[in-house]
């Protein structure tokens, strides 16, 4: 097999060949395959596409190519859950605890985030003593004590995605659906949970900008999964306005805490978690889904979800006491107050301009060697439909140096445009594909 | 401008700016921009094609890579020749010194050949004590003293064609009409010549399979000439069978000798000899093609050709006394003979396969590094059409060791079909595009 004659058939637009598809990860993954060869293949695959049977292929391959976790222990329960990635994005801190409670088992591997705010991991980190970087043993017997364990995925979890993905994004080929799907898929199948719940979301805020191609993306991660025997539920999101009020690391935290405790809370956030929450249920109990948000919206109330959270949190050796009293949680240095620059509403806010602006204030990383300040980051105290006044504070602005103020404050603005009526209410859920 | 963005937008199959283009060219070809981004905009290429204006530019970045020749002293009756390239293609040590009679003006840079044969610059090193390596100063001596020089193109004739080529050779990124175009045309402006014929061969022995991607790639070198100023004609031949009776370097040259002395030659040889030479005198004297054509046969018959071809050999150092009297050319050591299975006639004869089976010979190279056999190679004595008895020999086939006869017999074999009737004459020129 040659990997000439893989690149000549893929440029004509023909089907791989289960052989050659693994034959291409295996010889890339151990250096017999170059990167200008690889590349090449990447194109004509982000431009000719791939078959579902080729893309179940090579993510199978992919997630082969490194370690498998084994949940057999732990039953039929395990579930796992995924966001393609937005603006205010704290779900997981959500969603996990509340089904753990109801006694699904997630053992969540996530990753670190390059963008406008931190990834979960870099969330979790903003707790004092929070430890991310669990050996399996470790992080089995977290998941085993609370249901439930979120941790670093360890350099050997997909390893062909990790260096498949670092050429796809300095070659342009980051854009395609199949590519997307095996990326993400190929690290749920090496999860080794039996049910996986897919959050799309779709917007400026998001990697899908388009409702079709976030569709697109949701069916396709729903078969693949269910070629490689896994159910899986894709719940397509709105990520045009940030989601909840705050964005940054430790703001994100607090939020979430607050949501669990039956504290104040953005509706939004809390319908997309109890959506999400749902569909895990209902996947890992086989039970309806309206039953399932019935048991949800339970354990939210009777305080089990948060009970499960402080659990987690201690056995991963974090400081639950700031989480229990979140006044002594971590503040930043510098807090300027963003004003409203007329009357009216807000009509609409850019998740992606506002994104940006935390990114300015500190909270995410631009490159990878990047630090993150956890504190820094942006509290929405007004959003999209809220009725402001010329003058009146819309949003605190979080930093440790004064210098990144004026810049993410224009861009804020920005990312903001008002209006004289109320505007109409957008999709917060836009589908379900099963 | 970011290598990212023209990937990018190539990908989406957008139509890239000549700045682009030529940021492209230079960055890769000075090493900022690594293979394996060329690579993958390669094959965007590849598969969403270019537009004429994109593949112009990309032909005078690569020609404006490197060393432009120029020909200014000579006038405007400066002409080159190319030909795709086919088995038993011997037209340019004929057609050179027609021209060249006729008061053309021929500056020719040649490679190396990969393949079934040598190249043109392989065929005349065949001929005791010819250099093909002259320095500037003195091929152009050469050209002012007999009209004519075929020399090797230096290693800064178009290196971002080198380069590139080398990549697309490994990439699968070779067959696309707009990267053929650039990478022939490319050294044809740098060779600097002010009218360009073009022999495109298709059939079963040539580059091009199909008439159709024959007539597009012939196409696409005229629009491409044409935008950068030169006078382009391209002759589309038939190459399903080996042109005239010899493959292989010495006896090609031999061959080659023979017909401009007017001695035994193939008709199909001094035909597409004729219409090539015709159309390079026609545009290089902007006279019509039929008093071009008087002009060639003329200087055949009188022997002014073949005076020309001694001339030129001699200035570059050749043995002409061995063209002069061809029993004394090189001879291979060992030969058999190829007889014919059967009564009838000559159906066909698979150009591709024949010319495997002089390379097994020794007549060609499979890599860069082989050496070739000058004298090895096949004589067909009988040919396609013609009538042959079961035990006659049919062909002569040359080699100097003896172990390469027995698989280069079987290739040749299956090369040919036989038929009871005699079958009917393939066109020899499909047409020609100016």
């Amino acid at each position: 097999m040659r990997i000439y004659d893989i690149l000549d058939k893929k440029r004509n637009g023909n089907e791989l060949s289960d052989e050659e598809i693994r034959f291409f990860v295996s010889e890339y993954v151990n250096g017999s395959i170059p990167d200008y060869q690889a590349s090449a293949l990447l194109m004509a695959v982000c431009i000719n596409g791939m078959t579902s049977s080729e893309t179940a292929t090579l993510t199978k391959a992919m997630a082969e190519s490194g370690d498998m976790l084994d949940l057999s222990a732990f039953g039929g329960n395990t579930v796992d859950k995924h966001s393609t990635g937005g603006v205010g994005d704290k779900t997981t801190l959500i969603v996990a605890p509340i089904v753990a409670s109801l006694g699904c088992n997630v053992v969540k591997l996530s990753g670190r985030g390059l963008g406008h705010t931190g990834g979960t991991l870099d969330k979790l980190e903003s707790v004092k003593g929070m430890r991310i970087d669990l050996a399996p043993d470790e992080f089995m017997t977290v998941a085993r004590k609370c249901g439930m364990t979120v941790c670093g995925a360890g350099a050997n979890i997909a390893p062909a995605d990790k260096k498949l993905y670092a050429l796809r994004d300095v070659t342009a080929t980051v854009q395609s659906i199949p590519l997307i799907v095996s990326s993400i898929m190929s690290k749920k199948l090496a999860g080794g949970a039996k049910n996986i719940v897919l959050d799309v979301k779709t917007g400026s805020g998001a990697f899908m900008k388009t409702l079709e191609s976030a569709r697109s993306l949701a069916k396709g991660m729903v078969e693949i999964g269910s070629l490689s025997g896994k159910n899986v539920s894709s719940v397509i999101t709105n990520m045009d306005k940030p989601l909840g009020f705050c964005i940054g690391n430790s703001l994100e935290v607090a939020e979430a805490v607050s949501l669990l405790k039956n504290e104040k809370c953005d509706n939004d956030l809390r319908d997309i978690c109890i959506t999400l929450s749902s569909e895990m249920v209902a996947l890992s109990k086989g039970i309806s889904v309206s039953d399932a948000k019935a048991r949800v919206e339970k354990t939210l109330e009777n305080g089990n979800a948060y009970k499960t959270f402080r659990e987690w949190i201690t056995l991963q050796h974090g400081d639950v006491s700031v989480l229990d009293d979140l006044d002594k949680f971590a503040s930043a240095t510098f807090k300027t107050n963003l004003l409203s620059p007329c009357d009216g509403y807000i009509a609409s806010s850019d998740a992606a301009g506002v994104g940006i602006a935390a990114m300015m204030l500190g909270a995410g990383r631009s490159a990878k060697e990047d630090d993150i300040d956890y504190t820094a980051g942006i509290i929405q105290l007004k959003r999209v439909g809220d009725k402001v006044e010329k003058g009146s504070v819309i949003a605190i602005l979080q930093s440790s140096t004064v210098a990144d103020q004026a810049s993410a404050q224009a861009k804020m603005l920005e990312s903001l445009t008002f209006s004289a009526s109320k505007p109409d209410p957008q999709p917060l859920v836009y589908e379900i594909i099963r």
